[in-house]
């Protein structure tokens, strides 16, 4: 429905699928990003979000 | 319909509504958060995302 699809940026500039059906994105103090899917799955990420559009469901992550 | 409403975190610790229909959010190299609603309207805010649901149309920002 409203989640999105989470891509991370690799070092060659492409988007590699990271996590789908995204919906919790949660920065962590420890400058981790913690992403949940509708589904339960968890993933941690030590990076950033670079970009995202809602519209199009898309989260762009890029490491740290 | 995707887009979400974007609160800042005051510091009371209340939400209040910062912009509605975000669609897209793009944290820049300085350390802001450029955010554009589906209308075109934009707003820069010194700060960083402190979490996001999806499916619950809710991102909370915090100021920096």
């Amino acid at each position: 429905m409203c989640e999105a699809t989470a891509y991370l940026l690799n070092q060659k500039g492409q988007e590699e699928l990271y996590l789908a059906d995204v919906d919790l994105i949660e920065p962590q103090e420890d400058g981790t990003i913690r992403l949940v899917s509708i589904y339960g799955e968890q993933k941690t990420l030590a990076g950033r979000i670079k970009s995202m559009s809602l519209v199009n469901h898309r989260v762009v992550l890029a490491e740290a």
